[in-house]
C-alpha cells in the first residue's frame, strides 16, 4: 500500500498541510488536488481589491502553482476529487483529461466552503455575484473599471482574460445592491462608495454583522450612513429581477433599479464529497478532534469545511476564518509528518473594517449565547478613550465584555472605534486562552503612552465596570 | 483615636486612593497632603506638549482641587509631611504657615519618584532641566516659544507666571542637548526636532532605551537618525559647563555648544520621610504585598514609590509607571474602605513612541535577566509585516520572545515597528498573566484581516520561530 499524503483543496488549509509535511518530513510524497485554476489565494483581500487599494489580482495569490512545486509538492489543479474510499484508503479523481484513482496514507480534506444564494430568487442572472472566488473578484473590478484603463487584471498563473473582457464593454454600474450586511457586505460597500456609486444595502435582520453584537451593530449602521450608504435594514430582499441582466432588487420595502447586485448572506461548508463517511456537526462542517482528525481512521479535516473546538464552550463549532484554517492546516501537516501537533481551538476572533470604524470580536458576545452554552452571563458596553483625553486623535471606542456569573469567568467581548480599536481585541482573546476572570483581566498591566493609549484602556475601563457589577450580584 | 485615611502625595496613587475610598465609604474622612501645588497632572503627556500637540499646559491636569473637594476629600496642596509615627499612628504636617500632627487610621504613602541629575556636574545651571514636574514643562515651553505667541501657558488653579515670564524674555535655544536616551529622553528629542532644533542626544550605553532590549534599540537608534537627532551612543556627558547659565556638554567624545540641556538619567523613589519606619527592597522603593500594605501595621504605599510584585518572576521589583500607580491606588482605596482589593501584579509593560516608531516591551525580554531570575532562557527575534503584504500601509514589525527552555513559558518579549506596533505588546502581557507557554501563544486565535494584521500576526510569527527552536532543544 502507498503512504502518500493526499490533500483535497488548495488554499490556505490545504497548502498549508502540504508545505510543512514537506518540510518536517522530505521524503514523503504529499500530492495535493484542487478543483479551480486557483490555489492560495487571500480571499479576505478581495474587496480591497475591488475598491482599488490592492492594485493587481496577482497581488492577491501569495504562493504560486511553481513555488509549490518548488517545495517538492505534487499540485493538480483542474482536478476534482468525486469520492473517497477510507476501506481502501483511495480517491477518485476526475482530471481535465482522465479519472483516476489516488491512494492514500493520511488524508486532509481542505475543501472550503461556498458562497450561499438561497433563497434569493434570481441570483443566475447576469450582473449578480457573490465574493468567493477571484474570477468573480475579476469580473467585478472589470465591470467597475473606466473602459480607458488597462491596470489591475494581471492574473499571474491564471487566465481571467475572457470575464475581464466581458465586464469591461458593458457600462459601468452607477447603482449598486449589497444583499446582506456581513463582512463582506460591508466591505464592499466600503469598496462601491471609494468608486462613487450609489449603494444599496439590505439586512434581513435590524443591524449589520449580526457576530459582533449589538453595540458594535449601532456604530456599523452609524458609520455606513456617514459614508453614503442607502441603508435598507430589517429589510428582506425577495428577488432580484430582470430579463437575462438584472434591472432592480424586490424587496419588503420596495424595489431599486439597480446595475450590479453583491450577495453575500453567508457561506456553507463543502461536505458533499465526504458528508456519507465522515461524522459531521449540526452546522454541516466536518466534527473533528484536537489534531484535526475526523471520524474516520486517517483522514484529517481542516479549514472552512471544518468544524473545531471552541476555547470558551469546549464544544464543537464552525467558525471559518483565515487564520484557523492557516493554524490547522499547519498543525495537521506537522502530525502527519509524525510529529503530533493539537490544531488548537477558536474563539471566533474576528475584526472587521467599516470604512474609518474598526470591529473587533472574540468569544461569545451576547448573553443569548452565553445562556445557551451554559452559563449564567452578565455584560456590560463602556465608551471610553482610546488615548490620553489631551493627546491628539483620541476617539470614543466601545467595549461589551460578557462573563459568567457564577465563577466571574471572561466569555468573550466586541469593540468598536476609529483609533486601533480593532488590534485591542487581541487583548481579550489572548485573556480567553488564559482562562482569565473579569478581576483579573481588570489587573492586566497593559500598555499606556499618551500616543497610544489613556492610562486605563477601554479593555480595562469595560473589566472595571463589569467587575463592579460582578461583586454586587 | 481618630480613624481618618491619610495619603500622602496628591498625584495618581494617591487620589487614586483616596476618591475610590470615598466612594466605596462616603462616611471615613479621607485626607490627601501634596508638597507641591500641583495634583493629579499627566506627567506622560509632558514631552508632547512642549512639543505643541498638547496646546495648554492645564490640559494635563486631570482632576482640579475643587473636584477632589467635591468627592469630600480634604484635599492640603503646600503641605509636606516631615515626619511619620507609626506607634502613635500620626504624620507631622508642614503646612505654609503652620506645623501639626495628623492622627491616621490608615495611611497610604504614595510620595512618587524625583528626576536623578547626579552624577552629571553642572545640572544646577540654569536652562538645564528635568522633566518631572509641571514647572520644568512650563519653563522648557515657554522657552521654546517665540515671543511673540500667548498660547499655551494657561495652568488652571496653579500660578506658573513667574517661570514663564523669565523664559518668554530670553532668545530661544537653537542647539539642545539630551542626556540619556531612555523614554524622557527619547520623547523629547522628537519634541525638539518637532521645534526645529538641532538635538544631541547623549547615552552611555550602545543603545537608547535599555528596559527594550537590544533589538528595540537598533530601531530606535534608526528612527533617531532619519529624524535628524545627533547621536552619541557609548558616551558619557562628563559636565554641563557655563557661567550661571549653560553653555555646553563636555562629554567623553568631545564638548558640543548649546543652549538647553534636558536630564533624563532615570529617577529615584522618594522614601527618604518613611525609610526608617517601612521595609524597602534594594531598589531603595518600599516593599509592599499583594494588598499594598508595607511592613508596617496600617501603613500601605502605592505608585513610584512602592515595589511590586512581578508577574513573571514573583519577586518584589520596582517599575514606576503610570497605570501601576493609578491601579494599586484604587485598590488599596477599597481595601481600606473594607473590601479588600488586591493591587494584582506588574509585569513592565511599557510602550514609547519614537518618532514614527512605536516600540512595547513586557516581562523580561532579555536573556541575562530571566538568568538572573532562574530560567534558563531561550529568545528568538522576528521582522515581520504588519498586515497583508498586499495591502497598504503594512511595515516591518520586530518582535523578539524570551521562553524558558524547560517548560516552554513565555516570560516576556519586545515589539518595534510604524503600524499599531505598541498596542499588540497587551497580547503578550496578557500571555504572561495567563501563564501562557510560547506553545498556548502559537496557537492563539488572535485578530486577522487585511487592514490590521497579516493571517499570523507577528506575534504568533515569533511565537512559531520560538516554539520551533524550544521543539528542537
Amino acid at each position: 500500500m502507498s503512504d502518500p499524503f493526499v490533500v483535497i483543496g488548495g488554499d490556505a488549509a490545504g497548502l498549508s498541510a502540504a508545505s510543512k509535511c514537506k518540510r518536517e518530513d522530505p521524503d514523503r510524497e504529499v500530492v495535493v488536488y484542487e478543483q479551480s485554476e486557483w490555489i492560495s489565494y487571500a480571499h479576505c483581500g478581495m474587496p480591497y481589491y475591488i475598491k482599488g487599494e490592492v492594485e493587481r489580482l496577482d497581488n492577491l495569490l501569495s504562493l504560486s502553482p511553481a513555488e509549490v512545486a518548488e517545495r517538492g509538492i505534487d499540485l493538480h489543479r483542474g482536478h476534482e476529487v468525486v469520492d473517497i474510499d477510507p476501506e481502501s484508503q483511495t480517491v477518485s479523481v476526475q482530471g481535465p483529461d482522465e479519472a483516476f484513482e489516488q491512494p492514500y496514507g493520511d488524508l486532509l480534506v481542505a475543501t472550503g466552503a461556498r458562497a450561499l444564494t438561497a433563497p434569493i430568487e434570481g441570483t443566475d442572472l447576469d450582473d449578480v455575484f457573490t465574493m468567493h472566488h477571484m474570477d468573480s473578484a475579476a469580473a467585478v473590478r472589470a465591470f467597475l473599471t473606466p473602459p480607458d484603463s488597462e491596470e489591475g487584471f494581471d492574473a499571474g498563473y491564471a487566465d481571467v482574460t475572457e470575464v475581464v473582457e466581458e465586464y469591461r464593454n458593458r457600462d459601468p454600474p452607477e447603482t449598486v445592491a449589497i444583499v446582506g450586511g456581513g463582512y463582506v457586505g460591508v466591505e464592499m460597500a466600503e469598496a462601491f462608495r471609494a468608486r462613487g456609486l450609489e449603494t444599496h444595502l439590505y439586512q434581513r435582520s435590524e443591524r449589520p454583522v449580526p457576530p459582533f453584537g449589538e453595540a458594535v451593530g449601532d456604530r456599523v449602521v452609524d458609520s455606513l450612513a456617514e459614508a453614503g450608504v442607502d441603508l435598507h435594514l430589517d429589510t428582506a430582499v425577495e428577488s432580484l429581477a430582470g430579463e437575462g441582466r438584472l434591472e432592480r432588487v424586490e424587496a419588503t420595502d420596495g424595489a431599486v433599479d439597480v446595475d450590479l447586485a453583491l450577495v453575500g448572506i453567508g457561506i456553507r461548508p463543502n461536505t458533499d464529497l465526504v458528508a456519507d463517511h465522515v461524522e459531521c456537526g449540526d452546522s454541516g462542517a466536518i466534527t473533528t478532534d484536537d489534531y484535526g482528525r475526523t471520524s474516520v481512521d486517517g483522514v484529517y479535516a481542516a479549514g472552512d469545511c471544518a468544524e473545531m473546538r471552541h476555547t470558551v464552550t469546549g464544544t464543537q463549532e464552525w467558525v471559518p476564518l483565515g487564520l484557523t484554517a492557516n493554524r490547522a492546516g499547519r498543525a495537521i501537516g506537522q502530525t502527519v509528518a509524525g510529529d503530533p501537533e493539537p490544531v488548537g481551538a477558536i474563539a471566533g476572533t474576528a475584526v472587521l473594517k467599516a470604512f474609518e470604524l474598526e470591529c473587533g470580536r472574540t468569544g461569545i458576545v451576547d448573553d443569548d449565547s452565553a445562556r445557551e452554552a451554559g452559563f449564567d452571563p452578565l455584560s456590560e458596553t463602556v465608551t471610553a478613550g482610546s488615548r490620553s483625553g489631551y493627546y491628539p486623535g483620541n476617539a470614543e471606542t466601545t467595549v461589551t465584555l460578557v462573563a459568567d456569573r457564577e465563577t466571574g469567568r471572561l466569555l468573550g467581548g466586541t469593540i468598536a472605534g476609529e483609533d486601533r480599536a480593532a488590534i485591542r481585541i487581541d487583548t481579550v482573546a489572548t485573556a480567553l486562552e488564559g482562562g482569565l476572570t473579569v478581576s483579573e483581566l481588570e489587573r492586566l498591566d497593559l500598555a499606556y503612552a499618551p500616543p497610544f493609549s489613556p492610562v486605563w484602556d477601554p479593555v480595562l475601563v469595560a473589566a472595571k465596570v463589569l467587575g463592579g457589577r460582578l461583586d454586587d450580584t
